[in-house]
C-alpha cells in the first residue's frame, strides 16, 4: 500500500492517475469477428463460440425448457434475496420517471418534452469465474419499467454449453424478452449488426473484459449506443478518527477482489486511521478465497493524508470516483459538496456491497473520471426525450417575425420563406 | 425528385437508406493534430488556425473590447428577436429541471437521486458563410441553467481574425465564460487536452463539418464526451389532403437549403398532395439565394406515397427523422404513436423554422436514425445524475442477509465480509 502524506496540489493528477491501456490490437480482431458476423451471421458466431467459450452451440437461443430448469437449480433462500433486491431496484427506478412537461412559451406556442421508451435494447452479462447475475436486475429492471419491447440478453456458455441458473432465472424474472448463450465479441456483433437469430438492438447496455468493451466502444460507428465507456471498477473511501477502520478495510477489500487492475483509494484527515485500516486490510485478506486478486489491487492502492477538509474535497472531486464511500463526523459537507462520483454511500452502515446488490440504486456506474460527465445507468438510460410543438395561427403571428430576423441574419432564406408563406396567408 | 408509390416493406430499409461516408482518412489527419495539440498546445493551434482559416493569430482569446464591439454592430431588431428567443429558450428548458428522487426502499434504507451540473462545458460554433448565431442560445442557454461553471466557446476566425458580431452577441448574452477565436479539428483538440490559453472541457457540443464530427467522435477517446453522433441534418414531413402544399414545400426547402447531403422525405397519403408538392417545390427553388444547394439536396429527396396511415406510421418509425412535421387531419395519431423522432412540429402553423430558431425547444437533435436511441439536447445534456443512499442500523439488519446470499452466489467473499462484519457488530 502507498501512504501519502499531504501531497502538493500540483502532484494530485500523477498520484490520482489510473492506468490506462493501448487497445489497437484488441481493435483488429473486434473488425475481423464484426465483417465476419456482418457477412455470415449465425455462422460466425457458432464459429467463434466454438473457438471461445470450446462449445459449439446448435440453438444459441436460450429454451423454455432451459428457463423452467434454472428455477429448480437455485435455492429458495436465494430467490428470497433476488426477490427483495428487485423489489428495491423497482421501487427506487419507478420513482425515477418523469411526466410530460408543458409549456406555452409564447401566447398560442405550445412546447411539450415526453420521453418514449428506446425499442430494442441488448443487455450484456459476462460469464467467467462470477456469475453476475446482480447485474440482469440492475438492467432488465429498468428496461422492463422504460417500456422497451424488445429487452435481449447475451451471455457466454461454459465449456458444456450451459449458463448459470442464477443467470437464466434473474433474467425471466426481470422481463428478458429473448435469451442467447452467445458471448464476448461475437455477442456485441450479433446485437449490434443482427444475424438470423440474434435481433438488431439500438443500444448495448452491460460490463465485459477489455474484448468486450472494445467491441462496444467500436460498435458506436455502426448507428448503436452504449451505456457508457467501461474502465476497472474503482472506490474512494474519505474517512477520518469517527471511522470504524475494519469496516472502511472491508469495503476497500470488496472493491479490490473484483480484480487486479481495480482502483482502491482512501482519502484521511486522520493518520491514525490510515494506519488502523492498513492493519485491517492485511487481518482480512488472509481468508479471501480471491486473495491473490485482491492482493495485486492493494499493492496498487493509495493511502492519501491529508490536512483538512477542503482538500480532501477538492483532491474527490479531482478525481471522480465510481464509487464514493463517506464515513467521518461531517458526512453532509461532502455529500452536499461533491460534484463528480457515480454513487455515493453515507456513514458506516453503508457498505458499496449495498448498492452493489439490494438497496435500490443501480450498480452501473461511470468508472475512469467518466463521473465528471456520465450518468450512471438510471431509468432516462432506456429512454431518450422526444420535444414536440404545436403553434396556433396566433402563434406564428406572434413569434414568426423574430424567426424571419434571425433566419435573414444567417443567411438561410428558406427558413425564413417557411414563416414568411404563413404570415401573408394570414394577413 | 423520386416518387415512390406504395412500397413493399421488404424495400423500405432501401428507400430509407442514408448516404454513409468513410472517414479513414479523415481520422489520420485528426490524429495528427491532436497529437500536435498535445505536444505543443498553444503554437499547434496557432499553426492549424493560419493553415487552415488563412489567419495567424496573435491571441485566441475573443477580448471583452471585441464583446463590447459586438453590441454595436447589430441592429436593435436583431437583438430583440434574440431576446425573444433566448426568453422561450429560457422557459421551456427550465422547466426540465428536476428535483431529488428520495425513496426509503427498505425501512432504513434511504435512496435518492440527484443531477449536478458537469463543471466544464465546450460548446463549438462553426463559422463559414452562415453564423448559427442560433446555436448558441441552444447550448448556452441550458448549461447556464444547469449550473455549468465554466462554457467555454470555440468558433473559427475569418481571414481577418474577425468573427460574426451575433455570435459574440449571443455569446455573451447567454453566459458563455470564455471564447477562442478557434475552429475546425485544432477547437476540439484544444478543448480535449488543453492548451496553455484553452481549458480541458469535460463534454462537447455543437454541430460542425466532417472533420469537426470526426474530431468530436475520436475525443471521446480521450476522456470528454459529446453531446451526440452527428449526420447531415433531415426532415421528414407527414401530409395529407389537408395540408398546405405550399407550406409543406417551404418545410422541405427549408431542410433542403442547409446542404447538398440533406435529406428530405414527404410521406403522404394522397397522391394529389405529393403532386401538388412537387409543383410548389420547383415555383420556391427559382428565388432562393442557396438554390443550387438546396437542388441537390431536393434531386435526392423522396416522396413518398403510401395507401395507409397505420404503414406511414410504421415507415416513419423505422426512419426515426430528426425532424418530423405532421400536418394530416389525423394529427393526433401520429404524434401519440411516433416511438423514433428528435422533434415533432404539429400542425399547419408549425414550421421547423419555429424550433430552430425561437419557440423554446432545442434545435440539436439527433440525425442519422439516432432517434431511435438518443435524446436531443436538453437541461439533462448538460448534468448527469448521481445517486446517493445512507443506510441505518435497522436498515443493513433489513437488507443485509439478501446481500451476504446474493454475494456469496456470485463468489465474491469480500463483497459479503463488508455486510457480515458490520451485522456482527450490531448483533
Amino acid at each position: 500500500m502507498n501512504k501519502i502524506y499531504n501531497p502538493d496540489p500540483s502532484q494530485w493528477l500523477e498520484i490520482l492517475k489510473r492506468p490506462t491501456k493501448t487497445v489497437e490490437d484488441i481493435e483488429e480482431t473486434v473488425s475481423q469477428i464484426f465483417s465476419e458476423v456482418v457477412k455470415n451471421g449465425d455462422a460466425a458466431i457458432t464459429k467463434y463460440t466454438e473457438l471461445f467459450d470450446g462449445f459449439r452451440p446448435e440453438e444459441t437461443r436460450v429454451t423454455a425448457m432451459e428457463v423452467d430448469e434454472s428455477r429448480n437449480r437455485i435455492s429458495q433462500e436465494l430467490k428470497d434475496a433476488i426477490f427483495l433486491a428487485k423489489t428495491n431496484i423497482e421501487k427506487f427506478h419507478a420513482a425515477q420517471k418523469t411526466e410530460r412537461i408543458s409549456v406555452e412559451t409564447s401566447p398560442g406556442v405550445k412546447c411539450w418534452q415526453e420521453k418514449r421508451p428506446i425499442q430494442k435494447v441488448g443487455l450484456y452479462i459476462p460469464g467467467g469465474t462470477a456469475p453476475l447475475f446482480s447485474t440482469i436486475l440492475m438492467l432488465a429492471v429498468p428496461a422492463a419499467l422504460a417500456g422497451c419491447k424488445e429487452i435481449i440478453m447475451c451471455t457466454p456458455p461454459d465449456r458444456e454449453g450451459k449458463v448459470h441458473p442464477a443467470i437464466l432465472y434473474a433474467a425471466d424474472l426481470c422481463g428478458v424478452t429473448r435469451m442467447y448463450k452467445v458471448g464476448g465479441i461475437q455477442a456485441i456483433a450479433g446485437m449490434t449488426f443482427g444475424t438470423e437469430t440474434i435481433p438488431k438492438v439500438y443500444k448495448i447496455f452491460g460490463p465485459g473484459n477489455q474484448f468486450v468493451t472494445v467491441a462496444k466502444q467500436l460498435a458506436t460507428r455502426h448507428n448503436v449506443a452504449i451505456d457508457m465507456p467501461a474502465g476497472p471498477s474503482e472506490l474512494l473511501v474519505v474517512a477520518d478518527e469517527t471511522a470504524n477502520a475494519a469496516f472502511v478495510a472491508s469495503d476497500l477489500l470488496s472493491q479490490a477482489e473484483h480484480g487486479a487492475d481495480s482502483q482502491v483509494i482512501l482519502v484521511s484527515t486522520s493518520k491514525n486511521l490510515i494506519d488502523e485500516v492498513e492493519k485491517e486490510i492485511e487481518n482480512q485478506l488472509k481468508d479471501l478465497p480471491r486473495k491473490e486478486i485482491a492482493e495485486k489491487a492493494i499493492a496498487n492502492s493509495k493511502l492519501i493524508y491529508l490536512d483538512n477538509e477542503n482538500d480532501a474535497l477538492e483532491m474527490i472531486n479531482e478525481y471522480g470516483p465510481e464509487h464514493f464511500i463517506i464515513c467521518t463526523g461531517n458526512n453532509d459537507f461532502y455529500a452536499e459538496n461533491v460534484q463528480n462520483a457515480g454513487s455515493v454511500f453515507i456513514g458506516n452502515y453503508t457498505p458499496e456491497s449495498a448498492g452493489d446488490y439490494a438497496s435500490g440504486t443501480n450498480h452501473t456506474l461511470p468508472t475512469n473520471g467518466y463521473a465528471k460527465q456520465y450518468s450512471g445507468v438510471n431509468l432516462d438510460s432506456f429512454m431518450k426525450s422526444m420535444t414536440f410543438q404545436r403553434i396556433s395561427e396566433e402563434g406564428i403571428k406572434n413569434i414568426g417575425p423574430a424567426i424571419e430576423l434571425m433566419a435573414e441574419a444567417e443567411g438561410l432564406q428558406a427558413h425564413k420563406n417557411a414563416v414568411s408563406l404563413r404570415l401573408k396567408e394570414l394577413e
